[in-house]
């Protein structure tokens, strides 16, 4: 099965209206609001505010950074009329928001004492796709994008960092996906900025999904919106900039990761219903039936107390134990327990996780609470290690270009790199792949491509 | 002070980049997460379920509907151009999602066992506005949008006056803002819809402000869009639809209801910090600094604990005792515990309530944590029963055209009305005034236009 099918199968979205956009149905956006509250939370201790600033904005605000109008371009959507009214000014749909912020900042930065300054929101951006994909490449999709101000480039650089730990421990402790951290290239990096990091997840087919990335901009866009403030000695001063987002690509990584033919397999913390219970009923209603249903409703009142999310199949739909089945294995319902006779009897649960339907498992009633917290540990545990373990398969070491020339592109191919924007074009052209990240080591070793002296060691690859 | 001194002064918004937009700055933000935190816990309790659907769509599906094309024609933003390429489809910015839903439905609608089908999603909506007011109306609001398809047309009525109960419960329980309820006249309805309610507010300025609408479709839009479903003798059948929104104008709402000449006046719930802890301190740093410290900690943090959200000023602050107090008035702080030398020794709290800053009390440490819940509901009482005053002051019975013709429209007219199209824009074209909202009675009376025989009264005047 295809990862996209999956996705449809689980009813995470449905086709939209016009190419390339999608509607994210309630199972889909359910996963999202996950997110949201998750990272949402971790952003708030930081310090960080929640605004909304405006969708539309002149085309001549984006032009004043050179290099970030150059980037955008290929993908805006502008706006030149409204009703039967032509309109004075082009607009254009925020690609993302980075002149808006610092228009914004222009207007209320006013003392040292407004920094840091730390903004966030959760929004819809717009970029022109050829080959939209769900989740992956679509016309509109939802994202957060954190925009802060920095006395200096300390103290912006290390906030920078703390972004970076919220995205990593995020994606890999809660979504269960791993990732490389690691900065983007000269040619890769964001329109207008000094540095971007990327978080990078190699999927089971070879290809790199880039999940998360922050970027700083040191006094680049401040200065060219001529935001400023009164430092202590009264002295006007250009602050220092970063943003930073997750998208809602982090479904299709998250779906991708660890999904299997049958369907979804989602971590507890993003399911909908946790835990469905199946009472295995005689074909006819009986005393022993009405057992089986008091045994499965104190299960579940106890579940629900737990604070899990819990589905009981009620008796009416008794004939259809396999669709219940099929359609929790579809959606990605992190554990089954299967109730039938001879549970009532000894008092026990029979139960299965959804990443490892071959294990069928019992414990006894108190058991099975006792050891709830380590089963789920343990899911967790598996499901990580399981893509930690496909991953590292995926990567390769290479050190002659012309090998690589010749290489089918389904892996991650670690090499030295020397991080020059022409070299990267050269690679780009015979190879269609660019360096995924990089990141900075001891020892000085050659380029695979050029054979200059450098530092850096680079993932290169194919991408969504 | 005017109502958009007040918002901005209190910081809830800044100008945006174009004509018609606002920056929502935090404190303007974080009035809409209450709201929307409050309001989507109700709706969940109905079963509805969040999506996200598209922002952009075709033209052509938004002019499927001819009333709906015809009522949005003027305030639709259309794009005809992405980057250098120029779209084969014209597409249109939501300015609402009707259309949309109806090509969601009418692709995922199966069965009779769909329904009720209860979607909901919280976003951004464009349209254009000749004269635009911050939080009143603007180029691009929030708002949630619910979309709702039923068996037949009782159930979605019932529907409808759930969410109405919502809405009116919010309003006037939360947000403290007294509401009437009634119908949309024939002229005064959505685009396309059978029959809208509208919740409106009379403001102190005698103005009207629609908080939110519920609107019932019968099968008009699902006909248009051919959305069915096989009932249980399968046959193919035409669902019966709602639609219901509220807007980040509730803020507007607020305030204005609210508001006097210092600045804002918030309900404990929609105010960011609920409880200012103002310590009175002595000139000099001495021991009886350390203690007023101590007890404001002590007060904080039994309050703290008590789940509200307290803000302590700190000693270093100690000049600015008027500047906080100021300051505090400006963005509404609910309460504020003004704590000195004598309050330690007594072990006393003084408190003041922001909407009656004249009567200062001083109750003891417990007796202030014991009376807190009653004290607490006395300042809703109190907001909730002036704003009913003021409102009723603003009403006027109306039964001669002549005379209406003549007055100064600063109030609401109560008035019998025939609810006849032609009727009401007679009135428009001579009093530029429409009506608001409509009530069946049981009664007979002539309307106060036309002199027609009818059963409904109205509201007329002036609206935001």
């Amino acid at each position: 099965m295809n990862f996209i099918k999956a996705c449809y199968q689980a009813k995470l979205f449905e086709y939209g209206p016009t190419k390339g956009t999608i509607f994210i149905t309630p199972n889909g956006f359910d996963i999202w609001q996950k997110i949201q509250k998750n990272l949402d939370y971790e952003f708030k201790q930081l310090g960080v505010e929640n605004v909304y600033f405006p969708s539309l904005f002149p085309y001549s605000m984006l032009a004043q950074e050179e290099e970030h109008i150059d980037g955008f371009k290929p993908e805006i959507f502008t706006i030149e009329q409204t009703g039967n009214k032509k309109l004075n000014d082009k607009l254009v749909l925020r690609p993302t928001s980075e002149v808006v912020f610092c228009s914004y900042f222009q207007k209320v930065l006013k003392s040292y004492r407004d920094l840091p300054l730390l903004l966030n929101q959760w929004v819809n951006v717009w970029r022109y796709e050829q080959n939209p994909n769900p989740f992956l490449r679509n016309m509109e999709f939802l994202w957060n994008e954190g925009h802060t101000l920095h006395l200096n480039e300390t103290k912006a650089t290390e906030f920078c960092h703390k972004i970076l730990n919220i995205y990593r421990n995020f994606l890999q402790k809660k979504l269960l996906i791993p990732v490389f951290v690691g900065y983007k290239s000269e040619l890769e990096k964001f329109a207008g900025a000094e540095k971007t990091w990327g978080l990078e997840t190699i999927l089971p087919d070879g290809q790199f999904l880039q999940l998360a990335t922050v970027h700083y901009f040191g006094q680049n866009f401040a200065e060219k919106f001529d935001v400023k403030f009164l430092n202590k000695e009264n002295k006007g001063t250009t602050p220092y900039q970063t943003s930073w987002g997750i998208s809602t690509r982090a479904i299709a990584g998250l779906v991708q990761t660890h999904f299997d033919n049958k369907g979804l397999i989602l971590p507890f913390l993003f399911a909908k219903y946790q835990i469905l219970i199946l009472p295995i009923y005689m074909k006819k209603a009986n005393e022993q039936n009405l057992k089986i249903t008091n045994y499965c409703k104190l299960l579940q009142k106890r579940l629900v107390k737990n604070n899990f999310k819990v589905k009981l199949i009620s008796e009416q739909y008794k004939k259809n134990f396999s669709y219940h089945c099929l359609q929790s294995e579809i959606i990605g319902t992190p554990m089954r327990l299967e109730i039938g006779k001879q549970e009532v009897l000894d008092e026990t649960v029979t139960f299965v996780f959804r990443h490892n339907l071959k294990q069928k498992r019992k414990l006894s009633f108190e058991q099975f609470f006792t050891n709830f917290n380590q089963l789920y540990q343990q899911m967790n545990k598996e499901l990580y290690d399981k893509a930690t373990k496909i991953q590292n398969l995926k990567i390769e070491k290479i050190i002659n270009f012309e090998k690589y020339l010749k290489l089918n592109k389904n892996k991650a191919f670690e090499v030295w790199f020397c991080n020059k924007k022409e070299c990267e074009k050269q690679i780009k052209q015979l190879t269609k792949t660019v360096s995924r990240i990089l990141w900075k080591t001891n020892k000085i070793n050659k380029c695979f491509k050029c054979q200059k002296k450098t530092k850096y060691q680079a993932f290169f690859g194919r991408s969504y």
